[in-house]
This record gives structure tokens, sequence and C-alpha cells, in this order.
């Protein structure tokens, strides 16, 4: 197990500390429960009582923050920041090994960098490209024509169709789908005539994608997803879609085709957003929101019911099955009262 | 590249054409986007006015329908079906090698068709047949004793467990798993008794599943998908649901247990249908509508709240929770204001 | 066909029988559809008229149930349970060969039990340990120094992180993902930094899980997940949740990170469930539930509206959207009418 000395991980970040430069941390853990050979951060100001008790072998903090005399301290800007940056380096995760697996089949005419790494059983077609330290770990489908970029981790069992672009530091992980057709197909009397999908995707920089999402590719142009943009496990991105940069989704979100999502958004897990609409920048949807609509000013956006006990629910329920009706009945009251109302306005003041 | 002149377009769909039979056409695009190498359309009325600027080398145009004189046009009754069909002749997607590949790991009582292509890392068990074209591109896994049929395409890192039944034509999408054990348990006071799931699935001809679905085998009887039936990505099929002839799911949909859904109906993304329930012909479910009851009249269906920017879909969400007790305040204003009425009903009129 | 008599049936459940101890079974059938090779069960009272015209082979009931005197019985205290049983010993699947496939990649420091069973193109890492009577079907991904218990079952493609522990009598479906990183990331102004997840995933004793499951591996603690949970397919689980034991979630349920569910709980299909939550035991929750907040009561919880013809929906949304000023109305109505009433009540009586 790599260790490393307070003083390392301060030089890492490049910033100060303070306490016993040679205290050796092996891990992190949250200020309550770390020990002495274990590394935590303060970045919830309501924890920071636990600063007193914490058995932590050193605390990353902010700047001016109180800090018992004893603890071994490193100063930050941004410790959830800093406590991002440092989890990198205890990342246990070994890649598979240089070069290609022997039971990796590869097309003749793909180009793979020396500094790549392919897995077992992992298929390469023709005229692929795969940039210095991409990281294909095991049983990845690379289909014909496809570019991935340097420094990609691709783990197992992903499939890129053919006609894919990867940027660079791009990660995806298990299971995901990158090119599939999109669900494209013109109605006959007596079926349907499948619309063959002759686009693809575009996948920029610095982003990663979760496990057992499916991205299809598009119909005529490519769908994409854009520099710095993540996305969390089960997302479903149809055709010609586009994502914003450094936009995030959450898990279970299925966005449906032609629909643009701006910069710098967020959504929650299982929002659904209809097809064809756009999404300005900074747009912040709840969770399970169901979207129908463009949206055109930045700011945070619902939608659905609470929950409740199912008795209560059920009649409420049941209310808004009604609501029109109920909504005409608080109108017919409105009329009535009204003129009983001028009737009392015009009578004496009692 | 593959390039089809307007002539050989136009006789592919049986269709007559105007302009310059040897224009050669390499691609499909938008008429906004398209190029002079480029073959367009126009479905849909509004963008009629792009037909006097567009760059395309032809468009394929209804009959009847007003163009520049100098354009190249293919004259149809439908243009989004032409375009469909068309779409195929420019699929630049390669097959795999006929035959089977080195890797792959075929039982010896497995029955392949010369004509069927196996590409690298699948596993075909026991008794399985593969018809005329069938094409596993990669890493499939084929179970024991299942049957696909002729000119199948099941995209990379499908499994198909055993007993599983696929028609003719049926494309099944990267990741996705058909047969998987319906969710059967038998409540013990200590846990859960696993009910074997003894079914299998049938899927018919001429069907597209999309990627990262999950179709679960019956319990007793097979789960169905009936000729013609089209399921985007992650649709989720529980054991024993049947899904009819033409019938279109959109992505993120899922369909709890033994509900059996008519002929020819269209479902919108992330819908959630109830178990043991029927639904008729022709039923159109818009997309995040919960489904908890059969549907026996033919029709449009929905449900849901609108969104609304956070603050103002909190306070409804709020009064949802309420709703029948603003109700029952409603029922009591009325019956105050009946009594009301009467008297000034009784009441000289001023 | 294997085939079992129905004295062999009626001994396997150590329970008494009635009719002809010979008579072959060879598969189950509902009561309806059973043929006389076939063994059927009575669980729901309201099929008991189906016995007098069952063509089953033997029926599973009740003690005490009622029978026509001609019909082969087995005797139950609990026919539905038993009728579990009874499903394993008709389930046909034929587990790959003993031992390792000649094209799995097993790393060289991987303990492997002779009597589980490694199926075609598996990758299992370093330090890997696979206990007595596991099988791996095939495409399987084992990431280093996970742990597979005894006598688990892990379907086709299914990929297994490095630090994932599974107990005894595990089985995970094909396509599943358990130990993907957490979607954990620190904001800077011009994008996300990554927070490497450093935790794994612990899985107890006689879980199953679907197919198409994403299981994300903790941030710094692992994501658990106890004994006797069984969950259906396509299930998203988030960072350093809990799943208690013998608790049940339906497909397409989405939890969010570092939420808690309890013991003996059930999830319809389709729920979402917020992050940092707390679920008691015995907590039932409808399907399609969005679940915002602790639940700390056992009970049954629901949450959105009912479906309707869209027209007729619709009108209700669009109140719904207006809620809070519909309150406000009515409000206004109560205080209208409330000095009225003073008024009324003051008057000389009619």
């Amino acid at each position: 197990m790599t260790t490393f000395t307070l003083q390392a991980i301060a030089e890492h970040l490049k910033v100060p500390f303070q306490g016993d430069a040679t205290c050796r941390l092996s891990s992190l853990a949250n200020l309550a429960q770390a020990q002495a050979h274990q590394l935590s951060f303060l970045s919830n100001k309501q924890y920071a009582p636990h600063l007193v008790t914490t058995q932590a072998g050193a605390v990353i903090v902010k700047q001016g923050q109180e800090v018992p005399a004893h603890l071994n301290v490193i100063w930050v800007t941004d410790p959830y920041q800093a406590f991002a940056q440092i989890s990198a380096l205890f990342d246990q995760r070994v890649p598979v090994a240089l070069g290609i697996h022997a039971t990796a089949v590869i097309a003749s005419s793909a180009t793979i960098d020396g500094t790549a790494r392919i897995g077992p059983h992992c298929t390469v077609g023709e005229g692929v490209t795969i940039g210095a330290g991409t990281e294909l770990v095991a049983g990845v489908v690379i289909g014909d024509g496809s570019q991935l970029g340097q420094h990609c981790l691709i783990y197992p069992n992903t499939v890129i169709y053919h006609g894919v672009t990867l940027g660079d530091y791009v990660i995806v992980h298990a299971g995901t789908v990158i090119g599939s057709d999109g669900f494209g197909f013109a109605r006959r009397p007596d079926g349907w005539t499948k619309i063959h999908q002759l686009g693809g995707v575009r996948v920029g920089n610095h982003v990663e994608i979760g496990a057992g999402c499916t991205i299809d590719r598009g119909a005529l142009d490519d769908t994409i997803i854009e520099d710095g943009a993540i996305l969390d496990n089960q997302v479903h991105l149809a055709h010609n879609c586009r994502v914003g940069p450094r936009t995030a989704i959450a898990g279970c979100t299925g966005i449906a085709g032609s629909t643009s999502i701006g910069a710098d958004c967020t959504m929650g897990g299982m929002v659904a957003i209809a097809g064809h609409i756009d999404i300005a920048d900074q747009v912040h949807i709840n969770g399970s929101t169901v979207v129908t609509s463009s949206i055109e000013q930045p700011g945070h956006y619902g939608s659905g019911t609470v929950f409740q006990d199912v008795k209560t629910w059920r009649r409420n329920a049941v209310r808004f099955g009604q609501l029109n009706e109920w909504v005409e009945r608080i109108k017919k009251l409105e009329k009535q009262l009204a003129p009983a109302m001028d009737k009392d306005a015009s009578a004496p003041k009692s």
C-alpha cells in the first residue's frame, strides 16, 4: 500500500501545512471515522466540532479555520477541491498491462498508440485510432473508424459503435453503449420502416460517462457531448441530442431526441426531458422532473407531487383527477359570492 | 464511399425523377445543410421555402409539390417513407466477416447457417440454431437451445439466455439482455424463496430492440414480443409480458409482469406500466405517464404535473398534498352558500 | 428431460400426498393450462374451481382444501412456497463445465476453487478469490482483489470492478455492473474535479441482483447490500447506499447516494429515492413514487397523479400549475363568507 507523508501531500497541493511533516498517511476517511494513518478534511462547517475529537493523522482545512494545536493540518482555500485532488493519489486501481493483450482482436488497419493498454477480449475495428495512454480494460468493443483520444479509460464490456469520436481524458464506465441506433422509424400502414442512423457521436475532452448508459448516434448529424460534461449511470441520450460543456446529469435520466442542453446545467436523477426542445445554460432541474418544453431562463425547475402515506396520497390523487372540475366549482362560488358582496357593500355597515 | 446517381435512386424507389440523371449523391442531409453531393428530402411542409435555397444535389419531394425548375427532384407519394428506404443505401456499417471468428466459442451441437457471421469473442451454447445471414457482431452470448432466425443483427455484448426464440430480421442493440429471470420470489418469514423462471422469451419477425434493454423470461409461459414491434433503449419488460404487433415503446419505459399490450400502440419515454393489466390496441401513452390499471379504449393517455420554476412548483406540490382537504373546504363553502342563496332567492330583488 | 414421480416430489417437500405415487411429472403449469404430465398448484383461492376441471397430472394444494377424489394431490401448508421450492427441480439450465474454460483469462494470483466453473471469455483479476461451486457463465469480468463466495451464479457479461465482495449464494444477472465509480465531483469554476471513489461494494449472502443494474462503489466507505435482499432489473444504486436485509426493489428504481434503506422493505418499479435519507424497516413504496425525505415510520407510501385521457389530464395538470392560487382563492371565499355567516348568525332565524 502506497503511503504519503504530510509534507508530500502539502507539496502535491502546493499549500502550507503545520505539524509532523513525516506523518505517514495511507488512505482517506471522514473526520469521525479517521484513524492515525488516515487523512481527513473539513469542507462542511457543521462538522468543525469533530476537529477536536478526530483521530485523523492529518486534516485538510480552510485557511483561517481554528484547529486544535496538536493537529497535523494542511491549509487550503477549498478543502473539498483539495480532497478531490488528493483522492487520485489514494486510488488503488491498477491499470491493465501496457500494450495489447494476446486475446484482444485488433483489426489490421487500427492505429493504437504504443503507450495504450488494451485488455483481454477486447475487439477493435478497422481504421480505429486509440491515443496515448488510453486504456480499454476488458471485453470492450470499438466499431470501425471510431477514434479515441489520449488518456481515456474505458471500463469492461463497454461498446462503442462505428463512427464515434472521444476526446482526451474521457472515462466511460462498464456496460455503457455509445453509438447505438437512434429510435427512428417511418410509419407504414403495415409496420415501421427503419431509418438507418447515419450520424455518429462526438464526445469532447474530460467527459465522464457512468455505467449502463446508452448514447445513440445521430440520424444524419452527430449526437454531441461537450467538454467537461459528466453523466451518471443509466443515462439515456437519444439521437442528435447535445449536452453542453460542464453539464452534470444524474442517474437514470432520459433525454429524448434532438434536444439541446446548455452549459453548466445540472439535472437530478430520473429526470425526463422531451425531444426537440432547448434548455438554456445554467438550468438546474430537480430529480424526477418531467420537462416538456424549452427552458429559456437560467434557474431551478421541478415537477411532480409530494409523497405521502398511501391513504392520504390516494385521496389527493383522486382529487387531482377532478381538479379542473373543482376549479370550476371555485369559480362558481366566486360568482355567487360576488353579487352577494356587492349587495353587502351597498348595505349599511353594521 | 459508395455513391448513387439520381437515376439509380429513383429506380431503387421505382418512382419518377426530373433533372440530371447522372448527378452523383454520396450521403443524406437536411435541406438547410445539404451540399451538392447530398440527397435531401421535404417531408414537413413548413420547410418548403428551403427548396428555393437548398444546395442539395437532389431532393425527394411529394408529387404535386412546387419546386424550382433547376432542382433535381425525385417524386414520391411519401417523402419520409422514401427517405427511410434510401437511408439503408447510405448506411456505411460493414458487417463482420462471413463465417465464425477464430475466437468465438461454439458448442458442438449448435447449428449455424453457412451465411451467418459470428464475430470475435462470441459464445454460442448447445443446441442453438442461427439462421441464414444472421450476424453476431462481437462478445454476444447465446444460451443453450436458443434459436435465432434469418437476417438478424445482434450488436456487441448482447446476452441472450437459454430458451429464447428470435424470428427473422430482428435487430438487438448492444448490451441488451433477453431471457434473464423474472422477478419472482415467494416470501418466507426469514427471506425469499426464488421461483425459478421456467418460461422463455419469444420475439417475432422484424422486431428492433434498443441498447441496454432487459427482457425477462416468463415464469411458466413465455414473454412475447410480436412481429414488427420496436423498442427503444433501456426498456424493461418483466416476465410474461406481451407486446403486440407494431407497438412502439420509447426509451427508459418499464413494464411490470404479466401485462399485455395491444397492437399499434405507442408509448413515450419513461412510461411506467403496472403489472397484470391489459392495454388495448391503438393506445398512445404520453412520456412519463404512470399507468396503473387496464386501458380498454383506444386513445391518448397521460399523467403527471407540469414543470415550473422550483418556487412556484413547490407551493403547488404542497397544495397537492392537502388537495382533499381543500376540496372538503370547497364543499363546505358550497353548503354554506347554498342556503344563503336560497335565502337570497326568497329575498326581494334589489 | 428430467421427470419426477408424484412420490419423489412429495418426499422432496417432506409432505403427504394422495393418488398415484408413480405419476410422472415433467414440468410446471397453471391449473387452467396444465396437462397430464404437468404439476400444478393452487395458491390463490379464487382459482379453486379449476381443481374440478384441471388436466394436471398432480396439484399442490393447502392442507384442508377440498379436492376432487380422482386428483393426485400434494398437501402442503403454503402452496406458493412449495411451488417456489419445486420450481428449482424443473429448471433446465445447464451450468457451464467444471473448471476454467480455455479462453478465460485468469490472473496468476487469483484463487479459484476446484469446484468453480469459469466460462468462455471471462477475465479474472489479480488476488481475486472465487468460492466453491460458483459459476461465471461467460464474458464476466472480475476486477483485482474482488471476492466471490460459494455457489454464486454470475450471468454473462456482468462486470464486477475491483474491491467488491459477494457473499454466498449470490445471483447476478447479465449485463449488471457492480463497483463502478460513484458520481462524485468537486466543482471548479472551469469544470469538475473527479473525486476518486475509494470505497468498495459489499454484497451479503442469498442476494439476487437483476439484469442491467448498476451498483456504484462507495466514495470512502462501502456501498452495502445486506443478506437476502433482492433487486430486479435496471436498478441503480448510487455510492454509499445501504439496502437492508430481505428488502425487495422492483425494476428501474433509482436510489441516490448515501441513502440507507431498512430491512424487509418493498419498492415498486421506477421508484426514485433522494440521496442522504433514511428509510425505516418495513416501508413499502408504491411504484413510480418519488421519495424526497426520510421515512421514519413503517407503512405504505406513494406519490404522483392518476392517469387519464390526455384531454382531461391536461386540463387537470394546468390546474395543478395554478393550485396555490386556487387555494388562495378558496381562502378568500372563506373569509368573505365567514363575516357573512357571522351576520347571518346574528340575524333572526328564518
